[in-house]
């Protein structure tokens, strides 16, 4: 790929390898030093491998620069080159290493190392505080192995798919609507040749509805831009429907097909009439679910984006259908995030609003009171742990994106180096899971609630069974035929009632055997009756959260590097979700140092926050670099006055500045701190202690 | 089954039905009452079926009495009694629900509902308090789908089956072992007829062995005694391997093997490196993951003790082999759990003895302090969250339990009704993993210490690649060839020297491909050289705790009935488990006591404990037997003092006395109950309040 000017495409491509060199290089480094301490190599080998890093250091920082002067800021090669630094800090101190790294891995699998765990642990049980305790929602934990029938109701045996072609040499397989995209992608920018304007306007049509296509309709559109597979050059298949849950078999006859769950929702939607006995008969309540989700994605890529195991963190809001208000509503009416209403993105400019949700609901932009409750509560808890909320917005489906039997869709969307990321689904789902499970399973589904005015009298239709007649024709299956016909809903009394008038067939299924119903077997009459109140499948409103996809746009949001050091980067995570909170630092690795270091981190820890000691040999600038780097807020150093008065120095991560208190302060002031004191204040009430050049 | 005597055996059946038919009727006069609500039953209807529901309490309370007075507090029958009155109490109040039960359910997996699945998330938390955080160790999470090689390195796609006979005729599955056990306790019971004392024998010596039979003994066994498939009395097979793994597919293509990992320790192993590395490349150090793992089990039986997917708790401590003292053993030194080694099992009393985990080590019982130090670890965490320390006893893998690497195992066993369970597996398992991982990945897994007492002149062996010879051989993967021979360890350079010395073959292995090596290519001589420390492969000392067996002997040990009434069931967990912390009882359903009951809730709330208020028209007395029974162990209730001078009763589960303290003293009195404080010190600082008979 010649190129007579600058290409920023292929700037990046140096960029990336000058790094990856520098990680190479760093390794052998590391790997001598241990050599030559086991007699393996000499000192000098190790000089002349660090002289070899340095040079590939300065090379590197010439690239970035260079790179960087480019590039306008937003532009997409850009963000790649900040995901790339982002991603080398996050995977050096072990925030996520991908799994089964010693085995080559596998796509689309992560393991949360320890920093990154703990981030993750801070991140659910501050999710748990904020939605599951402050709302009092009833917590249920199940399988991750589900059984066929349970997903063949939800739809997602059937329709859980993504549409692949295949190589048809090799069988490698891919996404039809990925292929189809970067073809088109690379014909606007004008390979293998430039298209006209015409030719350019049609594939920009074509581009912008991809993801509607159907499977017919992409492998029409394949075939016509004479789409290849990638790499090998070779024809492809016509796109076929892939399912991506993951298959096993259950206990070891092998004929109980099992599935890993795609969602973690079914579990509460199958417990459903168990939760509302719980919940004393009452609605609305919510249950919550958070745990392992799998998904056998064709091919992932995007990083953390796109796995195929992840933690999801799910609510069902169940109410009734007619009462979608809230009881705190108001609490979050006067909060302004950014909505992304399907009006605004059908507008010409294309910019979501600043918006009250109090008026957000009362002009009809979000459906009802309940849904816009949540949309609320999410912004708190994204803003809460650290998602800029300048780059978040709440985006509505257009009708064309939503379910038909969804009232209302909105998702919260980050923007982060891939762009702007679904990280939470927000819905109002109507009664179509309660439904779905009710059909299949049989079961009753319905909550009752009394009329809040009293009983009132009404027109219902009454079913009178003749249950000999029925006996007679259906001996012992008798009994659960009239039970059913009896517990047979208002519309579907009406529907028998006039079919049976008609003359035309009328049935009751049960287990999937259906019972013709004649009018000598049932008789439906309307009578007016007193009426306490009424049975209906209840409404579901859906917040689910995707966890990994939240941690890793905050991962982006949280990092910044010294304004004096480019190359000194830090994580500056709110402390609420801070994997460590304090870092004791003895200044010498003398015994009288580690030792008080030893007795104010065990202080620090007995105070609820996690701690860490670092007693290396660094210098204690490198060692706040050091910490920096995994996001630790505060500092607390012992140094020679330590020794003499028992004051500490603490600093702080952000503004690198640093007071001096004593340490029976230290355990009363740190978790202030963390509850949100400024560290402003604490400028204000302790003496300010200068690094005499420590961080340098 | 006729029977002259009163059998124990058929008391409990009845009693079984008997508690089968109160719960039906409960359920039945439940849905009459909804019924009447929306007028389709008769207010006759429930008070006939209410009348009813009453006679068949009666009949089972007589029932209860007759079979508690008939067998002796210890014997087997009881015991099932006493699971099916505890198994009623946690599934009425939803802490475990049978999975997928609109579908008729799947054997071996449970739902923890709410109050479950608060008391779990408790126990993890606490478990995190107590390992990970004050031993600092290094939390990962890793993917529960794992690719084949894993598990092949770590043995399980080989070697973690169990032994399965079929029944010829239906196909249905059954564990060998489990066939022949109960086939010999049925011949031992008389049946089908009496045995000579001398076959009697033989039988008992037969049963104490089945757990070590190979399958082809098991099979000859259960040929010799005629075992048939049960229910269908039908032929079985010989016994087979079946393997217990669920295993998936990993991808599109359909060709790359995953299996549901068995255990979450592998995922540690495979990071040992990383991990070593995020450790400063110092030992010891200890990894630790919390996550699901999953079992296919032949025949899931004995509720939440065997289940197809749980969640574990494991812990890896990496150690110098030959530095297997702990620094913090002291702290444990002075606990006295009953340790029931091997000696004691073999003698003729078999009786756990209370011993000094000191005198334990010290008299060379237990391996080494670091085993010893996890053991008083477990013993205090499983005492802290509501174990009976005399029900649990630390037992000794005989030699013939042990894998042949393992240096010394213990479990730790709780007593329940199912006898005693392995709810802790602390195993020294010597370098055994970390190995079979480097064998199979061709990594290196060693870690490196420098000599305490400085570098010493030792005699090495040094290997001298020819790069050119090697070269010519074995072009482009000369360089890897050359890099395998350097690093061979001590042991495999001897090997190959005396190999090469004796003309016998060597070779190399990479990737499965052989390279035969000769001594044209190297050279391996002993030098003299100074040596600062010494590589080797860390030995792993591995505490394994299976949460749901934990849980489940703790709801048995805290299950408890009050004096005065034993049907009025109540769970004495501690505080720091206990699912909810505390109750609000609005005394009255009016707006100001329920106001009231709002405001104390959100100040208990705040101060970080979970708290639900119950607000039903129920009295007061049901209310508290109501939150008794989910095992809260304080009750807040406003009356009408507290409208007067913002006094509240607080009421402590356990005695069901109550003192009437000050709203504001609430806030802090709480909290202090839950970190230790006295209801003594309680009933000594506050008035106590007479209950005026709600208790009854």
């Amino acid at each position: 790929m010649a190129s007579t000017s600058v290409d920023s495409q292929s700037l990046e491509h140096d960029l990336t390898l000058a790094q990856a060199a520098v990680t190479k290089q760093g390794d052998e480094v590391r790997a001598l030093k241990a050599s030559v301490k086991e007699g393996k190599a000499e000192k000098a080998q190790v000089d002349a491998a660090i002289e070899q890093l340095k040079q590939l250091k300065a090379s590197l920082d010439l690239k970035q620069k260079e790179f960087q002067s480019s590039s306008g800021k937003t532009s997409s090669t850009n963000r790649e080159a900040f995901r790339a630094v982002v991603g080398e800090a996050l995977q050096r101190r072990l925030f996520y290493i991908p799994s089964f790294q010693i085995y080559g891995s596998v796509a689309g699998f992560y393991d949360y190392g320890p920093p990154g765990c703990a981030l993750k642990q801070n991140i659910t049980q501050c999710w748990r505080q904020h939605f599951i305790l402050e709302e009092s929602m009833l917590e249920v934990e199940c399988p991750a192995v589900t059984p066929e029938v349970v997903l063949k109701a939800s739809g997602h045996v059937d329709r859980f798919t993504d549409l692949m072609v295949t190589d048809v040499v090799t069988g490698d397989c891919h996404r039809a609507d990925h292929l189809l995209e970067a073809a088109l992608q690379s014909l606007l920018e004008g390979k293998p040749k430039p298209l006209s304007s015409e030719e350019k306007q049609e594939v920009h049509n074509v581009l912008a509805t991809v993801e509607e296509l159907t499977g017919e309709q992409l492998g029409d559109a394949l075939q016509k831009y004479g789409v290849q597979a990638p790499e090998t050059g070779n024809d492809i298949s016509r796109p076929f429907p892939f399912n991506l849950m993951f298959r096993t078999s259950i206990g070891p006859r092998g004929d109980q097909v099992g599935y890993l769950r795609p969602e973690t929702a079914q579990g509460i939607f199958v417990n459903f009439k168990q939760l509302l006995y719980y919940n004393g008969g009452k609605l609305p309540f919510a249950a919550a679910q958070i745990g392992q989700s799998f998904r056998n994605e064709i091919a992932p890529r995007a990083g953390l984006l796109r796995v195929r195991e992840f933690t999801q963190a799910e609510i069902e809001h169940f109410c009734n259908p007619d009462a979608k208000d809230h009881p705190k509503f108001q609490s979050v009416a006067q909060e302004q995030p950014l909505l992304f209403s399907r009006e605004l993105q059908m507008s010409a400019e294309k910019l979501p609003q600043a918006m009250r949700l109090g008026d957000a609901v009362s002009q009809g932009i979000i459906a009802n009171q309940t849904l816009a409750y949540f949309i609320g509560r999410t912004y708190l808890f994204l803003k809460r742990i650290g998602i800029d909320p300048k780059r978040l917005r709440f985006r509505q489906h257009l009708a064309n994106e939503m379910a038909h039997y969804a009232e209302d869709c909105w998702d919260a969307e980050v923007e982060c180096s891939y762009g702007w990321i679904e990280c939470v689904g927000l819905a109002d789902r109507s009664a179509f899971d309660l439904r779905a499970h009710a059909a299949k399973s049989k079961q009753d589904m319905s909550a009752y609630e009394p009329f809040p005015e009293g009983p009132r009298m009404a027109d219902v239709l009454v079913v009178a069974a003749d249950k000999r007649e029925i006996g007679k024709t259906y001996k012992r299956d008798a009994k659960a035929i009239t039970e059913a016909l009896e517990s047979l809903s208002e519309e579907d009394k009406a529907c028998m009632q006039a079919d049976l008038a008609a003359g035309k067939a009328c049935k009751v299924t049960l287990a999937d055997i259906d019972y013709p119903i004649n009018t000598s077997m049932v008789q439906i009459k309307q009578e007016r009756k007193k009426l306490s109140g009424r049975s209906f499948i209840p409404s579901v409103i859906e917040p689910s959260f995707g966890v990994g996809r939240i941690i890793y746009c905050m991962f982006e949001h949280c990092f910044d590097t010294r304004k004096e050091d480019e190359k000194r980067t830090f994580f500056h995570f709110t402390p609420v979700v801070a994997p460590v909170k304090a870092t004791v630092f003895p200044l010498l690795q003398k015994p009288a140092f580690i030792e008080k270091a030893q007795s104010v981190a065990a202080l620090l820890t007995s105070a609820g926050l996690s701690t860490i000691i670092d007693s290396s040999a660094a210098s204690i600038g490198k060692r706040y670099a050091r910490t920096d780097e995994i996001g630790v807020p505060y500092a607390v150093t012992i140094d020679h006055q330590t020794l003499e008065d028992s004051t500490v120095t603490v600093r702080d991560r952000d503004s690198t500045t640093q007071v001096r208190i004593s340490i029976t302060n230290v355990k009363q002031v740190l978790p202030d701190l963390m509850e949100g004191r400024t560290w402003a204040s604490m400028q204000q009430e302790y003496p300010v202690h200068a690094s005499a050049g420590d961080e340098k």
